[in-house]
C-alpha cells in the first residue's frame, strides 16, 4: 500500500477530473460555492457529547432545540437527525409501527426488507403499477392499498417509497386516507424527495385524476403520512449518510420510535454530520424556495432542449400506469433507450448500461443508475449549468447515432409477482446450496437478488423462483446489469434451499 | 434561528477556545498536524458508488482491496469498515453468532443489550470483578466464564467489553480458550482499544497470574477472540463514528456476519468516513509503533508526576479484583476522589461530577467521563504535551485542597446483580406506568436505566428493582450523576410494569 493508492488520494484525483456528477450526493461537490467552501476541516469540528453540546439519543440541550426548530420548519410534530442514513429511519419506523403484518410496496428499498427480517413479522406486498411505455415501475395505487387492507385485518402498517429512484410519486394523500380508514399508519420512504419540502408554491397538484403540475410534487409529510424519512444527501446539499425522520400524529408511538432510532444508530454520532444536516436545512429554510424556483426554470429549459429526441425518450409528466397517473419529480432525468439500436451496427439493442458507458467515456458524465433499458440522472439545484447542458448535448448527439425499432417490441419486463414459500428470516438461516442460474427455476431462493442501484429485490429469501422471476434474471444477466446477491459477482450462480 | 446559533457556528466557537480535550475523539482536533491539516473539505471528496469506486456492501474493487490489505495489517481473516460506529459491529456480530442464548458481560455497552432485544434470544450475564479500592469494575474472570459455560449448554456465544471505559483489560486469552473448549465463539467489544493493535513490542504480558507489563496490553485479536470490534475514533486519529470489525477463524460464519453488517449500516455509506478509516490505519501501519512508543514515555512521565498525590488517587497497574489481576491500558487516566472532602468545607464528599467541574471551570480541561467518585480522561498519542501537563498540574493543585477520610468508608457501590423477570423485548413493549423513583423498589423495570457515559445499564427492561439496584439509583441521583432512561431528565421518575 502506498499513499497514492489510498482511497483519499483516489478521491482527490477523481474530483480533480472534469466528470459531471449526475448522481448523488446532491451537493455535487460545489466547493466553489461559499457555503460549502466555508465548511471547516471535519477534524476541526469533530467532537463528542461534552459539556455545552448534547446527546443525540437523549437530547436535552442544543440538539433538542435544533431538532425542535427543524420540526417547526417542516411542520412535523417531531423530527430526528439520522447519522446512519435513511436506512436507520426505515429500520426504526418499521420496528416501531409493525406489531403485526406489514403491507409494503414491493419496490421498497432493501432496508425495508431488512427491517422485516430483523423484526420477524410477516410482510405482504402491494405491487407498483407498470408504465408500459417505459418499462419502469410507476407508483402504488391507493385502490390497491385499500383493497388489500379491506381483505386483511392483521396488517398493522403500510410502507412505501415515493418518489422512487425514477422520480415517480404515488398519490400519498389517497393512500394515507386508505391506511387511516383502516386504523393503520403510513410510513413513506421519501429518501429521494427531501427537496420536495421546499418546493415553490403550495398548489395541491397531486391527485389521482390528473397529471401533476409544477416541477416538484408535494412532500408526503403534507399529504398525511405518519412517518416520512428523507435522505438529505440525495437531493440537497448535505453530506452522504445524513437524513431526517419526521413524525406526525399519534398513530406511531413517539417513545417507541425514538428507542428504535437509538438502537440502529451509532452511540457516537458524528457532529460533523449533525452540523451538516442542520446547516443544510437552515440554508433551505432561508433560500430553498428561491433556489428551487430558479432550478425549475433550468429543468424546463433542459426538457425543452430534449424535446426533439427521435429515438431516446425522456420520461416526462405523462407517466401513466394501467389505472392511474403518477406525479413525477422533474429533477429526475430518466432517459429510455428502449428498442434503440446503433444506426451503424443495429444487431443488439442499446442497454441502459451501454448508454451509461457512452455518457461516461465520451462525455465524462456519470449518471446515477443504469436500468435495463434506461438511465437515471439525478439533478439538483446545485448542478452547474455547464453540466446540465453537457447532459442535454450528449443525449442529443447519441440520439442521432441511433435508430428505433418501429414497434415497442423490446422484452417486456414487469415486476415478477412474489411467491413466498418460507419466512424471510428462516430462509436466510438455512444453509442451502449454490446452483447455476440455469438450474434455479422452481427452487426456493435463499438470498436477496437485486440490481444495485436501486437495490429493489427481484427475489427475496424464501420466495420461489417463478418462471417470471427466472426470465427477469436471465434477461438482466444477458444485458449485463449488476445482479447482486447472487453467489458470485458474475451472476452465474444463485443460492437456493 | 440565526446563523450564529447553528451547531456549526457553535462548534467553530468551541474549538477556538483553549479547552484541553481529554476525551474522544482520539485525533484531538490536531489540525496543526500535517496529516490532519491536509484532510480536504469533506464535501470535496464526498461521492457515491460510481464507476471506479466500490460498494461497501458488495465490495469487488478498491474497497475490497483496501479491506483485504487492512486485514493483512491486523492479521485477521477479514476486516470490515464500519460507518455506523462500533454499534453496527456489535449488533451485527451478536446477530451472526447468537443462535441460542448469549453469555454477556454485565458491563457491556448498551448496543449489546440492543442486539439481544432485536435478536430476541435470551441472555445471561457474567459480572465483572469489583476493584474495591476504586469502586470501579474490573475485568471478567475466565474462571467465571468457564463455570457458566460448563453449567449451561444452551449458550451459543460469549460477549464482553475489553478494555472497559476505565481501561481495564480482561484476560481475553484465557476467556477465549474457555469459550472454545465449549465450542462457542468469543466476541470482544474492543471499542476502547483500537490503539492496542499497534502497541510496541510483542510481549505476551497478559496472563491471569501476574500484572501486566508495558503501557498497552495486547489486543483481543491476538489473544484468540473470534470477532473483535474497534472504534477508530476513540483512541486513534479517525473521525467520530468510524470503526472496524475483525473476524478470525470459522466459528462465526463470514457470510452471515457480512449480511448483518449490511443490515445495520446505511446503504449510502460515507466515503469521507471510509477514507478517514483507511488513512488512519495506513498512518498507524507506517508510524504507529513509533508514535505509541514515544507516547508510552510521555504517559510514564505524567504518571510519575502524579505519584505524590495525597488524596486523589491515580488508578494504576495494581488493579486487583477479588480473584484476578487485570491488565490496564495506561493511556486511560482514571483518578479517584473516593472519600475525599474539600479541606475548607469538609461536609460533602467530592463526587466525580464535582471534580470534573473543577477541571472544566478552573483549568479548561474537559474529561471524558465523571463516575460516582472518579473521572476518566482519555489520552492518545495525539495529545499536546501542554494539555497532558495541564491535566497533571490540575490534579496536583486540586489534591492540595482536599483531605481524605482515613478509612475507605465511602458508600460501596458494587454492580447490582440482575433479577430478570420478563424478557427484555417483551418488557419494552409493555405500556407500563411512570412512578416516582422512591416507589419503584420491587417493581419490574420497563426501560434501561444507566449513566451515560459509559452507557452500561444499572437496570435492563424486565428486571426487578432489587434493593441493591434501588440503592445505586438513589445514590447516583443524590450525587448528581446523569441517570438516563428515567422517565424525566432529572431522574425523579421511572417507568415500571
Amino acid at each position: 500500500m502506498t499513499r497514492e493508492d489510498l482511497l483519499l488520494s483516489r478521491l482527490e484525483r477523481y474530483v480533480a477530473s472534469d466528470a459531471a456528477p449526475m448522481h448523488m450526493p446532491g451537493h455535487k461537490r460545489r466547493t466553489d460555492r461559499a457555503e460549502i467552501a466555508a465548511f471547516p476541516n471535519p477534524f476541526a469540528i469533530d467532537i463528542t457529547e461534552i459539556d455545552g453540546f448534547d446527546n443525540l439519543h437523549h437530547p436535552e440541550g442544543i440538539l433538542k432545540d435544533s431538532m425542535a426548530w427543524v420540526a417547526s420548519v417542516y411542520g412535523s410534530d417531531r423530527t430526528w437527525y439520522l447519522v446512519n442514513g435513511s436506512t436507520a429511519g426505515v429500520l426504526g419506523a418499521i420496528h416501531a409501527a409493525a406489531d403485526g403484518k406489514i403491507l409494503m410496496a414491493r419496490n421498497s428499498h432493501k432496508s425495508a426488507y431488512h427491517a422485516v427480517i430483523l423484526n420477524r413479522r410477516p410482510a405482504c406486498y402491494v405491487y407498483p403499477q407498470t408504465i408500459d411505455k417505459w418499462g419502469i415501475n410507476g407508483g402504488i395505487s391507493a385502490e390497491d392499498v385499500e383493497q388489500i387492507l379491506a381483505g386483511d385485518t392483521k396488517i398493522s402498517a403500510v410502507f412505501l417509497t415515493s418518489p422512487t429512484y425514477e422520480g415517480v410519486v404515488s398519490d400519498v394523500r389517497a393512500i394515507a386516507e386508505a391506511a387511516h380508514r383502516h386504523g393503520v399508519p403510513l410510513i413513506v420512504d421519501e429518501a429521494h424527495g427531501a427537496h420536495l419540502s421546499f418546493r415553490p408554491g403550495i398548489r395541491r397538484e397531486l391527485s389521482s385524476t390528473g397529471p401533476a403540475e409544477g416541477a416538484f410534487p408535494e412532500s408526503a409529510l403534507s399529504c398525511g403520512a405518519d412517518v416520512v424519512i428523507q435522505s438529505l444527501h440525495k437531493t440537497l446539499p448535505s453530506l452522504t449518510q445524513t437524513a431526517v425522520l419526521h413524525l406526525k400524529g399519534e398513530r406511531i408511538e413517539e417513545r417507541r420510535l425514538e428507542r428504535y432510532l437509538q438502537m440502529f444508530q451509532s452511540s457516537s454520532p458524528s457532529y460533523v454530520f449533525m452540523a451538516s444536516i442542520e446547516r443544510c436545512i437552515y440554508e433551505m429554510w432561508k433560500h430553498g424556495v428561491r433556489e428551487l424556483e430558479a432550478f425549475a426554470g433550468r429543468l424546463e429549459r433542459i426538457r425543452e432542449r430534449l424535446a426533439p429526441l427521435q429515438n431516446l425518450r425522456l420520461a416526462g409528466r405523462e407517466w401513466v400506469g394501467k389505472r392511474a397517473v403518477f406525479a413525477v419529480d422533474s429533477s429526475r432525468i430518466v432517459v429510455s433507450c428502449r428498442a434503440c439500436f446503433p444506426a451503424a451496427d443495429g444487431v443488439q439493442a442499446v442497454t441502459g448500461e451501454r448508454l451509461g458507458q457512452w455518457l461516461r467515456e465520451e462525455y465524462h458524465i456519470e449518471v446515477e443508475m443504469c436500468g435495463a433499458d434506461y438511465v437515471v440522472a439525478i439533478t439538483t439545484f446545485m448542478d452547474r449549468q455547464e453540466h446540465l447542458d453537457r447532459l442535454a448535448d450528449a443525449f442529443l448527439e447519441i440520439d442521432r447515432r441511433l435508430v428505433r425499432a418501429s414497434a415497442d417490441d423490446a422484452c417486456e419486463i414487469a415486476f415478477p409477482v412474489a411467491e413466498p414459500v418460507w419466512e424471510m428470516a428462516d430462509a436466510l438461516s438455512e444453509n442451502g446450496e449454490t446452483v447455476q442460474l440455469e438450474a434455479c427455476l422452481g427452487r426456493v431462493c435463499a438470498e436477496f437478488v437485486y440490481i444495485y442501484p436501486p437495490g429493489i429485490p427481484i427475489l427475496a429469501p424464501g420466495e420461489r423462483v417463478t418462471s417470471a422471476a427466472f426470465a427477469v434474471l436471465k434477461h438482466y444477466r444477458k444485458i449485463g446489469l449488476p445482479l447482486k446477491g447472487m453467489a458470485d459477482p458474475e451472476g452465474r450462480f444463485i443460492r437456493v434451499i
